[in-house]
């Protein structure tokens, strides 16, 4: 396994992780100054400014922008709607390649308004994965399908299993194409390691997320918890990850409503970098 | 599909759906009344009472006893605790026994305190199971092993898919083994419709359980919805579980501490009826 205690570079940080609470410029400097390598910037962000004066900050600074968060969701109760969703997903992507963003994480969406077809949800998000990839190839962008937990297949995915995404990937087949493995989502699927396995022998592993599962967990949506503070064993995931050739940046992201969001930026990036040598 | 409207008597009533707010024979009598086929008790309502009287009392009314709910965890820390789980599980198996109960609930548990190693947690549960469908065998009892949804995964079950229940199924192969499969824990899976039908090619499903999954969930354990008033295709689950030869009862099973908790029996087993004959 890598040594990350003697390469904090290999760390990047969701912008998530402070619930956008500073303008992203600064979020970008402390980031750098604490010397981590990456970052993971969210679309809601950059709203309103000029995207490569961004994507330069974060050059010039020293970081490279591993994925852009996030895909507008994609299945919609009509087809107008639907050809609405793939277009704003075209506008995200613009923004990523102004960014030089590495990857555009797609959380797929799930179930439309007044629907309980779970399988027309996800046969949408396998014809709008595949237009996104087309459109995102030509900007030199991957996109990076990320399962989600299960607890969120009513709305915010129907995408919930690794070998799921794997599928839509091997269907799909676009060489830009491929997988965000999320510790928080993944950890409990009694398939992970032969799926990890899979993901690195198939070409599809573009992105890596680190957090921690708390005990009890107050919120599924917003009570993540920093690494090593709940029941994840991070390490063995960290070996599945570079036993199937895994060699990228190890990206935190945290969402913590009533903890992490709430101290300071620079507390949070000392623990994290802490924690990130030691645990993960 | 079958005519449920006309047959009330297929359906099953669980009676942690009255969050255990009147004594077990109250509740007896008010699902007979009603027009039910069964009931599924709980351990914790015939503590310190007569098991033989209570079980003539439920013959006497007219319903079968679908399923005892429901084992003590079986991962432990220590071999020595885990030998008493098991010794736990056989005196809930002789009570079981003395219900006529058609068959005995295992929800698994799973991370013993401070572990985070789940595929040891998982070991346990095959073991643990094998020594008790042994025990359960002699008594004519069937086992029936409940994957639990993922959100679970931490303390409840580390049995989260039906695809690693019927692997436990085929791996001990005991006559008298099989699952629950239960829609609010398995609605989301993307391999439902595979997995339920190789759960009935491979004879092993034993109950079916229903409610249904609110949009938005305020609480993930004590905010189940009444059929119909989710997001779960609960027609298309039946045909699923039809299809795959399941012709037994159907057990509905609320966990709703803000909701149906706070109704009388009756109300609710009169909603109980009216959804059983139309949504599910």
């Amino acid at each position: 396994m890598r040594d990350l205690a003697a390469q904090p570079k290999l760390c990047a940080v969701n912008t998530a992780t402070f619930g956008f609470q500073a303008p992203l410029s600064e979020v970008i400097e402390e980031i750098a100054r604490a010397g981590f390598g990456g970052v993971g910037p969210w679309r809601r962000e950059i709203e309103g400014q000029d995207v490569k004066t961004i994507g330069r900050q974060i050059r010039d600074a020293g970081l490279s922008v591993t994925g852009f968060c996030r895909s507008p969701y994609l299945p919609a109760n009509s087809r107008a709607a639907f050809v609405t969703a793939i277009e704003s997903n075209y506008r995200a992507l613009d923004e990523a390649a102004a960014l030089h963003a590495d990857s555009y994480v797609i959380v797929s969406g799930s179930l439309p308004e007044g629907s309980k077809d779970l399988s027309a949800a996800r046969a949408q998000v396998a014809e709008g994965v595949a237009l996104l990839c087309a459109y995102a190839a030509e900007r030199d962008i991957k996109i990076a399908l990320e399962p989600l937990h299960p607890v969120y297949a009513v709305d915010r995915s129907c995408i919930n299993l690794l070998s799921q995404a794997l599928d839509i990937c091997a269907e799909i087949n676009a060489p830009n194409l491929g997988v965000c493995i999320d510790v928080y989502h993944t950890w409990w699927d009694p398939n992970l390691a032969r799926d990890i396995a899979r993901a690195g022998r198939e070409k599809r592993i573009i992105s890596y997320h680190v957090s921690d599962w708390l005990s009890p967990t107050i919120d599924v949506l917003n009570d993540r918890g920093m690494m090593g503070d709940g029941v994840i064993d991070l390490k063995s995931f960290r070996h599945l990850m570079e036993n199937a050739g895994y060699d990228g940046l190890v990206e935190v992201e945290l969402f913590s409503a009533e903890n992490w969001w709430k101290k300071p930026i620079a507390e949070t990036l000392g623990v994290l970098k802490e924690r990130f040598a030691t645990v993960v």
